[in-house]
């Protein structure tokens, strides 16, 4: 089967969360990523627990499978100088190292451009390369918190709440993959390369504003926290059951209609009060409270299995055990099987890419630490077995 | 300035969130995004509160400034005749209507391939185009539920949680983004277009799985809501201060070390529970104990102050007024003035696309419902001004 990024070969200085999921994006469609790693220890998520009984870091597993990984340690003047050889044969450099870093070892775009004028550069910060505080150490929260998405994530009168997974590092590589292949696209019309400068806060930000932001500039207010409901619907929000939880979302004035017929409460129908969606959002309390009265005896079964035949949006809440057993998530074989060396069998994501001409594909173990040194050094550099040996032997890779 | 995606045209048949982010993104590298609404009410964000005084919605704006909007019923023969006319003339088609409705009008990917071959025809859907609930109507919170993200947000003994923004939406709506381009690069080596089929439960269950999923998929755990915790690290997580809250994220052995000598308590530092990694979350409650018994009776400014001076990642918790006065974001342009022709000048974000070479841009108006019916239908169909006139009348457009 074709691949989409057959041919497109990418140079990750990648750790934690950030830029390893955004070169696992390259893998999953076809393009050869090299990912460098301190010589002895590696990327800082190889050692992040839970580990396999092997050893192996599920952190390290699920955001590196498909990746080739070759040893390099950057503090020496060799390993510089072969970073400075290998991009001359890439067409894409990503880093997340602290901001400044690659720029001191001679090894930032500036630098790097000279080599290989073609080369796309994109760089993954907390706060960018710009600014104030750009050299300041930052990791998902600081970009959770500072981006304001913290102060929109909780419950009324609770402590601003940070999304369990590490959000910003997903979405900031997320834009950054998007921005490389436009860069891409621009290279391969006008011949040359350009340096991509992501801020993890920039991009929480700009996901954050247009659902909250119209509070505070429109109307000077603060939007709140408020719990697992909408800014701008009612009722749109998750009410207790029976058994748990059920999510219920009126999206429009047919889905209105129908949670009032659903619920017995047609007469409600004709309020002027609820008839818009404004209206709505203005008495949220007093209907929050009367779909809960409502939901609160059945079982949220029951519930789900009503308002679906009424066309009312609604969702079961599931814990996380349930939904690698969902049928759905399942059939979209959404839960695959990758084989690691070392540890055998491991479950991890499939390809969220249902592309019907270039499917994604993940079904690739992640590499032991310098599992590639011979493979990538050889074939791009010419490198003996020896001059490996040598390299390896003094630490450099 | 060059643009990236100049000359790249995308028709949308968006809706709320999803698509509408997905398109602003193209937007801001510089691609020309026709949305199609439905005449009279058009994208149901247009009433989503707030308004401005103008009686424009703050959200739509945000999400759909730089696009062109016509108008265009679907529900009619002769609107279904023109989708076929216009997609002659487009690279790429994106819709999140509900899943099915494309395809029974004769304007799914199937119906529009065979007019447009070369065509990319992205789809949002909550659960894809496959599986046992694919027809069933979802919203972002079902994915955020469905997905498992929400069983891993929120505080301990408390409900699962959804993140402030439509978050599933931005995510769907960033994976889509960059498999359309990856298939225009495929398309222009293989001159053939393809049908992209994202679901929002896929996107976020693989955005979940890499720092959760572990303690299920390795041990048979369920991850539990840690509040601002780390599953995969100690101390990470934000702490009570005198006059609000800080976050403190040791990332490594370094940071450790730093922090308790800042902390006064060296001598812990020989603790063997406490030297690694997985020692330390293995100790976690103690150890969040310690830093917050520290950090109680000061400032947050005294210990970002003292944490930044010894290198160890924090950061404070802004409420959501001080995001956009926050001096590093203003910096970057992240908030910005459009002048709308109805409601004046607002504040919208900028873009995130910081690139050397084609930087984004998104200094443009939102369009008024039909603000480009004329432009697009005379210049890409050739109608006349005396057509467009009939199929206004007619509620054709």
């Amino acid at each position: 089967m074709a691949k989409a990024l057959e041919g497109i070969k990418v140079l990750e200085f990648g750790r934690f969360v950030a830029v390893p999921f955004c070169t696992l994006l390259f893998v999953n469609l076809g393009a050869e990523v090299i990912k460098t790693e301190i010589p002895g220890s590696g990327d800082a998520t190889r050692t992040a627990p839970p580990l396999t009984e092997g050893g192996e870091a599920y952190l390290f597993m699920a955001l590196n499978r498909g990746k080739k990984s070759i040893t390099l340690n950057l503090n020496s003047e060799r390993g510089v100088e072969i970073v400075k050889e290998l991009v001359k044969g890439v067409d894409i450099v990503v880093e997340n190292l602290r901001c400044g870093t690659m720029d001191s070892l001679g090894l930032g775009y500036e630098g790097l451009s000279k080599i290989n004028p073609k080369l796309i550069y994109a760089s993954i910060s907390g706060f960018g390369h710009t600014g104030p505080d750009s050299s300041q150490i930052a990791f998902d929260p600081t970009a959770q918190a500072r981006g304001g998405l913290m102060s929109v994530t909780g419950f009324p009168g609770g402590p601003p709440t940070r999304t369990g997974p590490s959000i910003a590092d997903y979405i900031a590589g997320l834009h950054t993959a998007f921005a490389i292949l436009a860069a891409l696209r621009y290279r391969d019309k006008a011949g040359k390369g350009q340096f991509i400068d992501i801020s993890m806060q920039d991009c929480i930000w700009s996901t954050v504003v247009p659902e909250c932001g119209g509070a505070y500039f429109l109307n000077g207010r603060i939007p709140q926290r408020l719990g697992n409901a909408l800014p701008t619907g009612v009722p749109y929000n998750s009410y207790y059951t029976k058994d748990g939880m059920v999510f219920i979302m009126v999206g429009n004035e047919a889905h209105w209609q129908s949670l009032l017929e659903v619920m017995g409460k047609e007469d409600l129908g004709d309020v002027p009060e609820y008839s818009t969606s404004i209206g709505r959002v203005n008495h949220r309390d007093e209907l929050d409270l009367l779909v809960q009265e409502w939901t609160r005896p059945k079982t949220t079964k029951e519930i789900v299995s009503e308002l679906t035949d009424a066309h009312v949006p609604c969702s079961p809440i599931p814990s996380f055990d349930e939904v690698p057993n969902d049928p759905q998530l399942l059939s979209r074989e959404m839960v695959i099987e990758v084989e690691q060396l070392i540890s055998g069998r491991v479950k991890v994501p499939g390809s969220v890419f249902k592309l019907s001409e270039t499917p994604g594909d993940v079904k690739f173990p992640a590499p032991f630490l310098g599992e590639h040194n011979y493979e990538v050094y050889s074939s791009m550099l010419g490198y003996s077995e020896e001059e490996i040996g040598v390299l390896t032997d003094e630490g450099i890779i």
